[in-house]
């Protein structure tokens, strides 16, 4: 993970940064609300990604933002196993990941399938949600 | 109260701005970490003021950050009536603010004197603020 | 609605204040992280309450809390009318909350008893919220 | 301003409704970081919006968050006079707002052309700014 | 220290997730604001336990949270030693925890105590607090 | 880097305790908020400084917070090599650091340089800057 703490970079040129670092490679970018010294309200940029796009973001980062100098530091992960599926629901079909670790299982159904099944068929993002869901059940999925 | 929401100021601006802001008279200056639309981290600039101070105030804000509009609202207060005296502690003199509304009464050392005098003594700042309530007690004025 | 900020509070005593607010009949309590003068991390404090309660909670801030000073401010609402029914889910009966604002529906399981239902068949929360709400979708009372 | 406070929403679903809101003609969303009931860790989603607007983006709100009332109030509000012109930079034509208010003038690049210039030229979005910027300042534009 | 960032859970399956992870064995749990893609307000989790607890921990984050994968990382620690003992306040005992680290030594009444001694005695917290740290002046134990 | 969780330190404590840690040599001190257990606002304090001024740091960290542990953990950096040059502006001499990496190089005028010349002036902050770093374009310092 590639760390830097900001106090003089906007918060317009953070979301730029963001949707190049994300367009890049990065696997996650977030940002944290910081108080910095001399009164100023920060920000923690921290970027997830592989060993080999480390490079291209640091360029990213150090030509995007105001930062002299990052911190990268490595931890160990621990992961679910993932595989997609497709549900029938009234809005029409949408993925939806399983995930299992050591006996837990669950399911979440794509944002982006249901955020445009919801914008299609004009009822809200939730109840998309709730009948990708509900398929899930009925098919007895959950219990493994 | 004035009000602005900034996506496109740095921090650096906001703690020169909030310095500007507190020696033309703002009673009260803050910021509160804000999402923004487009990914962009802001900040809520929020200010205190006398109504007769308002004009003054305005012009550091428009000048000093970007925004474009300010929001300005009135409010009913509910307030402690105070009173300072001060108090011997082993590390000098202390004054202590005591503040009463409606039988609830309550002591606080004032910042400024414990800062002195821990940084003279060389003892916490914690420790000067203990020495100092611990006078209103001897002294029995918590309870009234 | 009351607001205080505070910079000489610690979290110990504001989980205390709001513990005690909600006793005394609070609606809401929440905190947001503040930043303030002299490079101190602070509290916004806001309490929602009818305005009956209002002195007693005043009573409990200026007892509790540092601060010497609240704003108290009033608005208008807009809230949606709602009703309480109950399903039987494979966890055990829940409560689920319908609501309804011109012509927008929805339903929301009520936490104590998905909490409830958890702990005691050993599954996850969000297992029980899903089996609540398919309990609606199959009722069909989310279509009106 | 239209303010809900939510703790059952999940950053999803409200970035799905920021862009909602948005399409359906809300002039600023906003959502902050706040510490509810129960460990809870919620966010205040507030709203600007002209008053004609309001019927459409509460209907938004309550569909598609799980918020049961929502908050309105008014407030004053003082504002910069403002009119777009366009300057030359060596990555393209770039337009930039020109801000008044009572002897205050100042001048910023529209982010969006900046970032298209910058997404073409290869550069930092940092250095279209400062090309804009430039240009105003050798116009002799600041100086009223 | 286990780490995970996420969007898609709610605030109150968070709250429900800290408390069965204390219950669990977990030595802390805390959130933190956390800016993610797409406008969505998202929360860090963070876990600290002893190597022990790994696995059990891992599992409820799985169970309740929609995290997928979570981040462990170690780092090395600088403690102080604790002792814990009683004074008598007006308001009834209180434990205080003594805390030595080379040289520095300092006393913080227990949390519990404090709150049950001012419920118990209608006093705010913050004079259960006062009172039990002035038993501890008068003992002479903040001077080494 | 040195980091502390607390709930129940104040934030006029931890804005001295900042001011004492910049004293002794640390490189960086920042404050994040954090929700902690019961409720609990809380402070996470981050304090990046040179191996050799970590004990000093700790004995400031464990006298003046109510910390009783930290953690400390090392991490890579990838830096900018600076160098700082002085630029005329209308409002005075302005020293720029000028940073490379790999191909990027950045201008950014300092902080206290501008401050000194705004207040100086009478003109903004945003001023300085800007006029600052077109100096460093007239001279065609940022195509390498
Ligand atoms: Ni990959
Ligand atoms: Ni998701
Ligand atoms: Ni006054
Ligand atoms: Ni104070
Ligand atoms: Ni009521
Ligand atoms: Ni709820
Ligand atoms: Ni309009
Ligand atoms: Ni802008
Ligand atoms: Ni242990
Ligand atoms: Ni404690
Ligand atoms: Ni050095
Ligand atoms: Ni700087």
């Amino acid at each position: 993970m590639i760390h830097a703490s900001l106090d003089d970079t906007t918060g317009e040129t953070l979301g730029f940064a963001m949707e190049q670092l994300l367009v890049a490679g990065a696997l996650d970018v977030s940002f944290t609300p910081l108080y910095m010294k001399k009164n100023r309200p920060g920000v923690k940029l921290e970027v997830i990604c592989h060993r080999s796009d480390e490079r291209k973001l640091l360029e990213i980062i150090f030509r995007e933002t105001t930062t002299l100098g990052v911190r990268i530091s490595e931890s160990r992960r621990a992961v679910m196993t993932r595989e997609l599926r497709q549900v029938e629901t009234p809005f029409g079909p949408v993925r939806v990941k399983r995930a299992h670790w050591q006996g837990v299982v669950k399911e979440s159904p794509e944002y982006e399938d249901c955020r445009k099944a919801a914008l299609r068929a004009g009822v809200s993002l939730q109840a998309v949600y709730q009948s990708a869901l509900a398929q899930t059940d009925t098919e007895g999925e959950m219990t493994e």
